[in-house]
């Protein structure tokens, strides 16, 4: 049997290119070689937007659009929600008990989060807590594998701290332990050259945007500021055409090619523009085909199958977690 | 339709006569009244004794032995064990994030129990997040009434504010608050005088011993030290046979002359140790020839029932709350 995957995002948005090269690429490749779960995980969202459940709702249909677009098969990757999944809750109480409030405090992750989020003093408990809420999403599923960056690893040392406390505790082999899956990709920045591309700061492509606005995008790009005209020698380095054109031009010789003559001078920006936009839109022109053709009877569908599939999986390991426990009181 | 009520207890242990007079009775009364849900909560009793579960699990068959023993009637009760209801789980991470982790360390109940049990600075999350949970055993099953001791109030305070914020952000009015029913039965005292009945302490009379065991508590009881000789004069106040003669004796105005006699001298302790002991045997007796004519097989079956009613009523809450958060994404 293949070894089991878990891998999902939060449902707060569109995906954009930085999913693509960051997750989703990886995603279709992986699903042929592992069981692998995508979890869209709403309430995980729910920790940090309980008051805005809104926008959650909206984002989990486009999620499954998005997946079912770039390629993920849903005949070979179960993808689901987490709310559905009431065993998630239910091992999370249990995980609880073998975690102490000091040990949350001092995780890496949710401390910075912590500070990020500017809640002060009044942190939900529920956000300090998803650490064991996310310890339940792996362990339930019995998944070993977990592709994650290297900030979240410290996620999962304190899920396999947690499975080892309670196959100890309960003498039991019923849990296992997982491994980063860690990604080689670099964080893909935004057009408009910071470090990060996202939905908030207004700087991504997403892979449902028309053909018109990718280019306008893509035209409004950050490049070299000093490179006035085309006859000037030009920077590579931090100029986010030429990092979109490393990250998805499919050939590596041009774009060294393209490099060296910008950098020598000779090269106006907007002719790599023009180069990026064909490459971007021969991109998502299918990806964008493949989105028309879904409709949100098949997405539900898809979102049913998935829900029952994982569903039978978690129940499966909650038996074995309440027989472990002792608290399988009546068969 | 009648309100209803929810109580229980933690399976810790067989009951006592502290918990005939402080809550069993009251249960015989209130199911003719309201609809009753007692609760085996076996999960909270986890949160402090997650390494010793074969305490729980052996408890809990002994807890539904003592309520039916005692007169609670699985046909106007809905006895169930709250591991078996996984919807508490669920409405207990929805409410997680409704909490703030400022809010769980000041809650006074907490803080106390924190204190007593010498956590230090290793509290389980789970210990600290138990009022969530308690908020959520109450609010699953839409209680109104919640019989507690002066000492609880706080838990219905910090579930009726859990309950009002998830009304407010979600607008809706799918959870009720809950008014505390406060018991005017004073804490029963141990055998040996100390504050507190508890089988920690080893000073209890249970519901189910034998009535060599019984005569032998009430023989050993503490009554007056200085009260030597029978005709010495005695102490009534703090002298433990009277006070179980107060809370036990059928006849109340027989207890006021006994007290008299005591007091004036000419009393001996055997003689009102012997008339404690007729009061408690008889008490005691059906209560345990009721118990000895119930099996495991029939155990098994009132908890069958009464977990089923219990998810039937927290299965249809949790649709509520799912719609008002708006996570019920396929129907």
């Amino acid at each position: 049997m293949s070894k089991i995957i878990l891998t999902g995002d939060r449902p707060s948005g569109r995906l954009h290119l930085g999913h693509y090269v960051g997750s989703l690429l990886n995603r279709v490749t992986l699903q042929n070689q592992f069981a692998q779960y995508v979890m869209i995980a709403d309430v995980q969202a729910l920790t940090d937007n309980f008051d805005n459940p809104e926008k959650i709702r909206n984002s989990v249909f486009e999620l499954v659009y998005d997946y079912l677009s770039v390629g993920i098969d849903p005949n070979k990757t179960t993808i689901f929600i987490q709310s559905q999944i009431p065993e998630i809750a239910e091992l999370t109480v249990y995980f609880l008990n073998l975690v102490t409030l000091g040990r949350l405090e001092r995780n890496p992750t949710v401390k910075a989060e912590i500070r990020q989020k500017g809640f002060g003093n009044s942190i939900p408990a529920g956000f300090l807590c998803y650490p064991v809420s996310q310890s339940a999403d792996i362990t339930v599923f019995q998944a070993e594998l977990v592709p994650v960056g290297e900030d979240q690893i410290p996620m999962i040392e304190q899920a396999n701290e947690i499975v080892r406390r309670f196959n100890t505790i309960y003498s039991t082999d019923c849990l296992k332990e997982s491994k980063p899956l860690l990604s080689k990709t670099p964080r893909l920045v935004g057009t408009d050259g910071q470090a990060k591309a996202s939905k908030s700061l207004g700087n991504a492509i997403f892979l449902s945007d028309e053909p018109n606005v990718i280019k306008e995008k893509v035209f409004s790009m950050f490049t070299d500021p000093n490179h006035i005209h085309a006859g000037d020698p030009g920077k590579v380095e931090g100029n986010v055409v030429f990092t979109y054109l490393d990250a998805f031009h499919p050939n590596k010789d041009e774009v060294e090619d393209l490099k060296s003559k910008y950098k020598r001078g000779g090269l106006g920006d907007m002719v790599i523009k023009k180069i990026l936009n064909d490459v971007l839109q021969d991109l998502l022109t299918p990806i964008r085909e493949k989105r028309n053709e879904l409709n949100k009877d098949y997405i539900c569908n898809v979102l049913k199958t998935g829900i029952s599939e994982a569903k039978l999986a978690a129940a499966k390991t909650m038996d074995q977690v309440r027989t472990a426990i002792g608290i399988d009181y009546i068969r």
